[in-house]
This record gives structure tokens, C-alpha cells and sequence, in this order.
């Protein structure tokens, strides 16, 4: 897992319409960002690594990784991968700061965690946990909190909705208001992704869209990005489209890159 | 929808390899075909025609059409769609045999069917519809059967298994040596592609795959490709894959060409 891995100049140029575009908002510019099979899942079921895409594909991502602040995964991710969440590109100039929805704070981080191991070993940024508010004062995250904070990591607390949820508006605003991210890679799983995608208002926050397709059907019963069809305001309900569209083919793989119109 | 369809020859030219090869077999040769969401879904819900992909992919399928003795469906999509199952390409040199799977024999076809129609007017081929053989004296088969005699068509028998499905095995050397068929496009809808694609036994049968991809989200509830995950005989589940993969970009949807490998 530690290999160097290199993305090609003439790939680089195909990408630079779906760059991240920070400017002076209040919100960070959003790339969504993920792999899965030709019936949409993830994995084959929560918590199941599974390999989908090819080796062109994951350099691609961690080319990608480099071009923004931060990257974003849901706390399930993160107990079931124990991800890097750093970039392995050969020669990466900047490393994004890894950001984990965990409203209940239920991740177990310790100094054996993967994104722990990687800050540590200067390959990567210490993470940034988004919780609660109301578990702020919780044993298990004042220890925790100590420990991330040698590596420059910690906890942000949030209000969240009755559902434990936080609003994408909130918890976008915060990253910006509080560790200066203009640029955040939402890379999953499932479960983040589809309340990004599920009504109009969150999927204003989504700049840019790049999805890697992998020719197989996992079957079902798999981790699924299929959106709820949340109606707007009129009580229609409108699926997100993609314009602007690309598809690059990488190996065996596609690569959607497109822009969110709705 | 009497439009006429063009479809160019550089793009036939990239579909040669995925041609249907008809030889000196107990059974045709099996195109799967179909146009999806990302979330694979068919449409927004069973019996909900939705409009998925560009004009592009629309001649792309027209084309695919006179390359194949017989298209096939599930009952349905016939009952829903009331499609007319012919190739509206300029200048088609070939109509297929429409094929409807209907063990129950629940499809009320009458002279005003689209696809009766169609064949009426010297447009396309009648349909031969395929029930369980039990149903083969019913009365609404026999007057039926008598209409669709007057134009070419008809039903064919067979024998279905405890839960009602015909195995792919049987009914395609039916076709073959009934109807002569040495190719056959099955072209959905979501029950009739997965039972082809959920186990070993069916997935053999299969020699291309031709599957368009629009750049949208249908959201949860709509009528998807996914297979049920059976085992094989050693108990372990394959999923389907696919190999010698070529993506081909048209308008804003991409087209997966490829044969299953397992
Ligand atoms: N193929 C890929 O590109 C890819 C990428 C990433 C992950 N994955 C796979 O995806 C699977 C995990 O996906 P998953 O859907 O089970 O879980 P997930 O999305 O990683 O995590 C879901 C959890 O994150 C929290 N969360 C999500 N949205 C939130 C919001 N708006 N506000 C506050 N908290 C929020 C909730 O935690 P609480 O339940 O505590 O409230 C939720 O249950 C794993 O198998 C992983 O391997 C694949
Ligand atoms: N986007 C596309 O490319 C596309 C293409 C076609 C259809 N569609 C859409 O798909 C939807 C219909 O799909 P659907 O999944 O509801 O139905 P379907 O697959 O069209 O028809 C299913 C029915 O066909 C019969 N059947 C299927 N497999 C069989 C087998 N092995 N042996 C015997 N009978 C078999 C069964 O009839 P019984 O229930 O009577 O046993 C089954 O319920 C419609 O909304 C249609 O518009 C989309």
C-alpha cells in the first residue's frame, strides 16, 4: 500500500475543466468523488473493501487528492477501511486534510489508525472529526482530542439535526470558517453521498462530479449510491443530471467528469 | 415515433466487434442490451417509460436491431410500453422477430398493439410470444393466437418450472428451432436481464453486452439491473464481469461494449 504512483500529463490536461475553483465564498468548492460497479455499489456490502477499479483509476484519485483541501468520508468508511486518506502521487506537493462525519463519535481513533500512522510519518495530514456538539465533553473525545492534537488533527463540534444529522450548508461553512478549506473531495461512502445528492439543496454545494465506472455488476444487496427522491419545493422530484459531461476510458474502467445542473 | 434513424458508418464500425455470430449452434447468439441511469435503473418505476439517453444511443439500438433475427422482452415491459419492437433505421434491410416472455399469458395483444400494428403495416415482424405450456388451450390464448396467425406471428409453449420462469436454456433452443432464431437482442426489462445475468447457467448463453449509461440519477425505487447474488457450485458468488471493454462516448451518454467473462 505504500507504493509511489504517477499520473500522466496528457490525463492531467483531460481533468483541468473539473479543477477545484476556490474563490472568495463562504463555502468550499465540492468535488464528489467515487468508483462503482454498473449497478452503482460501492462495495459488496458495508464494510467490505472491495476492489472495483484499475490502477489507472486510483492514481487518478490521488492525483486528484493533491488539487484540493481536504477530503471527506463518512464515519462508517472510516471504522470499515481504516483509510490513508493522504495522496501517494510521486512528487505531491500538497496533502489534503483528512475530514470524517462522525456525528455519534463513534470512530475508535487511536495511534495505530492508519490516517494517524501516515500523519506521524509525515506522508499525510492529521484528520479532522466532525461530531455532535452535545459529545464534546465525552471522555472518549477529550482523550482522543489530545492525542490528534500532537499531529495538528482534532475534533469540530456541530449541532445536528433531530435525525443526527448536520446540514451540508453547516458543516461546509464550518470547514471554511474554521480550517480555511476552499477545496474538499467528498469520496464517501454510500451513505454521505446520497444525502449530498438527494435534493436541491445540497446539491448546490457540488461543483464537480467525477465518477469512475467499473464493467461488473456486484449483484444486489451491495452499498449503493442511489439518492432518496426528496420532492422540491413544487412537490416534484427532479433526479440530478450531470452537464458538461465527459467520459474518459482508463484500463477497463470509464471515468464520468461532469458538472451537477440541478 | 415514425421517424426515420441514421446511424454512421464510422460508428458501425466500432460496434463490428460486438456483432452477433451466428454458427452451426443448438442456440442463437445473446446481445444484451439496455440503457440505464448511473444507479442502473431501466426506469423511475415498473411501467414508467422514461426518457434516459440521446438521440445517439436511440439509433444506435435501431441499428443493433437489423443485426438480429429476434429482439426479446418480459411481458412488462410489452404491457407497459406497448412498444412496436421493429428498426426504424434508413433503409433497414432486416426486421427481427419480436420475442415477448409471457409464461402467465397475461398480455391482452390485440389488432391495436403497437407492435400488431407495426406488422400490419409492413413496418416489422408480429410477435411470437412464449407461454408456459399450460395456458396453451386458455381462451384468450386461442383467439388471440388466431389474430397474430393472420400476420405471421404466434405462441409458442413451454414448459415453465415451479416458480413459473422458463430456464434460458430451454427457451432459447426454442427459438432456434422453432422461429429458426440465431440471434436474439434481449433488451429487457429489469426482471428479464437479471434472471440472464444472476447465475453461471444463464450468464453462458450471453455473447455481448451492450449497455448505454446516462450522466443521472434516478434515486432510489426505479426498476434496476442488479442480479440476485446465487452461488455457484462451490458456494461463492462471481459477480458478472465484463471483458475486451470498449466505452464509446455519444452525446452526453457513454455506450459499454463488452463480452461476459463469467
Ligand atoms: N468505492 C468507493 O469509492 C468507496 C469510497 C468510500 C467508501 N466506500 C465503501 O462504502 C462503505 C461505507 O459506506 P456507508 O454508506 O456504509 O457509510 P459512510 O457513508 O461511509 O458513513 C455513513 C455515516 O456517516 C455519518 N454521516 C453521513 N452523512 C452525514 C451527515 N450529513 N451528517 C452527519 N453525519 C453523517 C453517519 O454516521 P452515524 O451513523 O454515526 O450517524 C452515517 O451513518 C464501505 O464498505 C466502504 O468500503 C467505497
Ligand atoms: N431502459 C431500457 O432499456 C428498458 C428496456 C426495456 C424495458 N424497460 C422498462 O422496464 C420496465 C419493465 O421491467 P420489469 O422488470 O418490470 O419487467 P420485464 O422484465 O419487462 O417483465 C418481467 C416479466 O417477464 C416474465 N419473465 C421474466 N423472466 C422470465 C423467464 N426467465 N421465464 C419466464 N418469464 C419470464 C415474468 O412474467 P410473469 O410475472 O407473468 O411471470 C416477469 O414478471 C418498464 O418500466 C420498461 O419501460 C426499460
Amino acid at each position: 500500500m505504500s507504493s509511489v504512483l504517477k499520473f500522466p500529463d496528457d490525463l492531467v490536461a483531460q481533468f483541468e475543466p473539473y479543477s477545484p475553483l476556490p474563490g472568495p465564498h463562504d463555502f468550499p468548492s465540492v468535488t464528489l468523488t467515487f468508483a462503482c460497479s454498473l449497478d452503482s455499489a460501492l462495495s459488496l456490502a458495508p464494510g467490505v473493501q472491495t476492489h472495483l477499479s484499475g490502477p489507472a483509476t486510483k492514481s487518478m484519485t490521488h492525483y486528484l487528492r493533491t488539487l484540493h483541501s481536504a477530503i471527506l468520508v463518512g464515519v462508517s468508511t472510516a471504522v470499515a477501511d481504516d483509510p490513508g486518506l493522504n495522496s501517494r502521487l510521486e512528487g505531491a506537493k500538497h496533502q489534503p486534510i483528512p475530514i470524517i462525519l462522525d456525528p455519534k463519535a463513534r470512530w475508535d481513533i487511536t495511534e495505530s489508525s492508519r490516517v494517524v500512522q501516515t500523519a506521524r510519518d509525515g506522508k499525510g495530514r492529521a484528520p479532522w472529526i466532525l461530531i455532535n456538539s452535545k459529545h464534546w465533553d465525552d471522555e472518549a473525545v477529550v482523550n482522543r482530542r489530545g492525542m490528534l492534537q500532537k499531529y495538528g488533527g482534532g475534533y469540530i463540534g456541530i449541532p445536528a439535526d433531530e435525525s443526527g444529522k448536520f446540514s451540508w450548508r453547516t458543516l461546509l461553512s464550518k470547514l471554511k470558517q474554521e480550517l480555511a478549506i476552499d477545496s474538499v473531495m467528498v469520496e464517501g461512502g454510500g451513505n454521505v453521498i446520497n444525502s449530498l445528492l438527494e435534493d436541491g439543496e445540497s446539491r448546490q454545494f457540488v461543483h464537480n462530479v467525477i465518477v469512475t465506472i467499473a464493467p461488473t455488476w456486484l449483484g444486489k444487496g451491495g452499498v449503493v449510491v442511489s439518492p432518496e427522491r426528496k420532492p422540491d419545493a413544487s412537490g416534484a422530484y427532479k433526479p440530478p443530471r450531470l452537464s458538461k459531461v465527459k467520459w474518459i476510458p482508463m484500463d477497463e474502467d470509464v471515468v464520468l467528469c461532469g458538472k451537477l445542473s440541478n
